[in-house]
């Protein structure tokens, strides 16, 4: 019955009513009322990272807002399933969701590359596209079409590779493993001759125990752990080359959005800016204390991934994104031409900065 | 004079004088007045990267808070030296400076770790540790001696190793070379047999046209284009092992800080969280750009440092590093304990995410 009625109606509290009855006060009713506003989200309660993003991003809100916006969070399935979550949005009968946009790549193929793809950009690089090279503006064309708006608002960082029943020697090892992960990364897997599955996370672990999976990726070790794969495969591989930045959205619902005075807009949009950073420290700062955990307390063998693996899975998602540039709609071709460009020239940053820095430091620099 | 007066002076706009003659109406001052606060920085004005992330908090909690705080920024110089900003925010005669922790290192060696260190933390390691694994928590203890509270508000990512008129070799070649880099970088430097000067950053094309100088570091591509330095030094080394991810910070005074309001509290917090990261996109998006110019317009030579010098640079930054835990006052001795005991976990994350991805991604990946 409540649900029905945050469906439904208008979620204003009192206060807003009493703004109403003063209304011959030349004060507009929302500077003295208190709004509610629904967040949809794709993810569990408490999820680790990602749900904990969603709750502290509407907390952020009501926090400088000082209530006269008030985010309510509605966890995966609470109000609508989970990936119904957009159309809520866009109905308006939530006025925001925090999820991923490539959960909505039925309606566009394009939202892949607001979350990321295989082999693209990392956590720095997305939000350098997004914010200072075009990447938000087509974002809003792909959006328009569905009268909302997206922001990026959490990132993993490069997730870790899955887990695997058995050693991978190579790439022969993959033909006929059946191996879920989902999207454009299954696609790249199912390249290299894997058979791919998608299940619901809470799926996993039982097809994994049933021998219905010979292997699955997830998250990385902060998620990973509580599921309990390490109960049935004990080869934990990485990089993940199919999610090497995996970013969290926040749409909203665009007329509702611009309805917003001045501050309250402000208020939303830098709300969640703060979390993209926050989502990151968040995994880089819990995960290796997991994996601690994984390994020493539950015999956890961790690998890279064999070179001709990585080889092979960065031509099948070279394939995959020259597919989606030249097969669909001309606007996703517009996204594909702009985030890669960007991602050319992230690459010569790179290659002179992060990458052997990050080599170096592991060489030669010893713990204290 | 109108310095003066904001040195001295309350910095109140007329609207709060209204809220004072008001006072009979039980509503705070302050929700109906507007405040006004002072924000030094030791950045010249519209500094790339540095100098416009400070105006852009400045403007992103004036638009937040509907203008009930607005900030107005004073660059370097304007209303005090750079050098004398914290004294400043200290004082109280600003509220708040946007510089680099590392800055006030006269003061406690200590504020090095929440800038960043030879051989240390990446920008979303730094972040990790300051919000997740008790950063915070030291600087505030080491800030509380001073009245004052600090934020991470921004990061270059990894900078450049600086330009020198002669190639390197190997570690030889730096013996005698006078070199411009300031800080425990420049330590670094002089350990690794350089003669090592600092200078600001107006007066080192002179010294490098004069032969004063051989060489420079400074911030990287976006920084160093407008600097000329390519005009009089064609090898540009990378990357910069010294400083692998500069976070600059918003310092407030401490009990100007405690006396807002809740609401206006979280949107100082909040705006500078929020602009951390774009820091670091407006980096990445803008350092390739540069660097194109330098490499096609200006023929410029750019190099990846000798595995030599990486190797004796990471041997003299960790004895610094031991030196500061062991040689300085209690306080940076836990600090530098929280940094490297945080640091040695992090490395274990890259070394199976960040690192083998962006290896793989440049040695596999075409672009498209």
């Amino acid at each position: 019955m409540k649900r029905r009625e945050f469906i439904s109606g208008a979620a204003v509290t009192g206060a807003a009513v009493t703004a109403v009855a003063a209304s011959n006060f030349p004060k507009p009713a929302i500077a003295q009322g208190k709004m509610e506003w629904r967040m949809v989200t794709t993810w569990p309660k408490n999820f680790p990272g990602l749900g904990v993003g969603a709750a502290r991003v509407a907390q952020k809100i009501t926090d400088m807002s000082d209530g006269r916006l008030s985010v309510k969070v509605y966890s995966a399935g609470e109000l609508v399933p989970p990936l119904e979550s957009f159309d809520a949005v866009i109905r308006g009968s939530a006025e925001m969701c925090h999820g991923a946009a490539y959960y909505w790549q039925g309606k566009s193929k394009a939202t892949n590359f607001f979350t990321g793809v295989p082999f693209g950009m990392t956590a720095n690089e997305l939000s350098a596209w997004v914010r200072y090279l075009g990447g938000q503006q087509v974002w809003d064309e792909v959006y328009a079409q569905f009268g909302a708006k997206g922001f990026i608002s959490g990132q993993t960082g490069v997730q870790a590779g899955g887990w695997f029943r058995n050693e991978l020697k190579s790439v022969a090892d993959i033909k006929g493993l059946k191996f879920r992960t989902p999207g454009l990364g299954g696609e790249v897997w199912k390249r290299l001759g894997a058979t791919v599955v998608n299940l619901p996370a809470g799926e996993i672990f039982q097809a994994l125990q049933s021998g219905a999976l010979d292997a699955a990726e997830f998250v990385g070790p902060y998620n990973d752990l509580a599921l309990g794969f390490y109960q049935v495969a004990k080869n934990y591989y990485f990089p993940s080359f199919i999610e090497p930045g995996l970013a969290t959205e926040v749409s909203v619902n665009k007329a509702k959005y611009d309805a917003l005075p001045k501050d309250l807009k402000a208020i939303v949009e830098y709300a969640i800016q703060s979390d993209y950073e926050q989502v990151t420290a968040d995994f880089v700062a819990n995960d290796p204390r997991a994996l601690d955990t994984l390994v020493n307390k539950h015999g956890v063998k961790v690998h890279l991934f064999p070179e001709d693996i990585l080889k092979a899975g960065a031509e099948a998602a070279r394939n995959i994104l020259v597919e989606l540039r030249e097969g669909g709609d001309p606007l996703t071709k517009k996204v594909v031409e702009s985030y890669s460009s960007a991602l050319k020239m992230f690459r010569e940053r790179a290659k002179l900065t992060e990458q052997p820095y990050l080599k170096a430091r592991e060489a030669y620099f010893k713990d204290l």
